[in-house]
């Protein structure tokens, strides 16, 4: 199980509002019902097994083109714990249990 | 307004739970009220004046060599927008609203 | 074709130094003769064909986890241009000569 | 002194060619005879005291918008270690010297 943070972003769009292609994006995930993922202001966050979400953040970096983009950033970041399961609320919950 | 993710991590640290870390830096933002923030699995976002923000990162970045850690490995993201006022919750509001 | 920059770092390794972690997860591209790559301090960039170099990306990832590490934190950015081809060299001499 | 990667994209751009503002924001670094950069196929590398190589960033992420961008994306990694010195060339030939 890993967790891994991903952002696409279409570059050369005429406008700067990309929120179509990011929504165009995340349907992708409806084809990976194991995949948790979780929607934040700067990103997508994806709770799985590692290769499957690769194959779905493959999937979602093509959607900008199909929707006419002509060059797309993609930004993947791995957060792979084999020591002990990793979750996303299991890593909130550890910052915040020390924050008190 | 700026909105920027920020993650801290150190490394070379005995053990890879680093959540004690992240909560003494999150402690940082205590000084900074105009910031708005919101933790994240993967990391802190935060909402406020850019100038102000990177001045909070740099001294948050501070935070794991006071508690020993001999290198820090820190990633920041800033998504700056000015034909509009871009928030946090604006952003997610965007999105959700072209995938129904 | 795609460009395309990987870091590796394990996490709660002791030692802060992790370049043997990185060499090892360079030998991986020697069984990947398509992919160019050039390492810089701050990781190493790929050029070839996006899946390609994603297949040698997750293959370099496990690397740390056979040296023992328990975490792994990857960072991998996408720069994908289908308008034209777009290349290492190609990217780094149009930045130069407009900086003249 | 620390090691900071940073690459500066501006959205909404009509053009998906961005080298000449990547050429502007390196003009900045004139001004900052102190810091070593070096130019990659994915961003710049910055090698200097930290709180001086944020300044310029800073400084540099604001050269789209005078050049008319309505939004910028800007990614910064610090690699900070205070255990020994590190340099650009340091941390390659570490590398490299595990790799044979």
């Amino acid at each position: 199980m890993a967790i891994v943070e991903v952002s696409i972003t279409p570059l050369g769009t005429e406008s700067p509002s990309v929120s179509q292609y990011v929504a165009d994006c995340h349907k992708v995930l409806k084809s990976y019902p194991q995949i948790h993922s979780q929607l934040t202001p700067m990103g997508t966050i994806l709770e799985g097994e590692l290769s499957q979400i690769l194959k779905a953040i493959e999937e979602m970096h093509e959607m900008p083109f199909r929707n006419n983009a002509k060059r797309v950033s993609t930004l993947i970041k791995i957060d792979d714990r084999r020591d002990r399961k990793g979750t996303m609320k299991g890593k909130i919950e550890s910052v915040l249990s020390k924050m008190e």
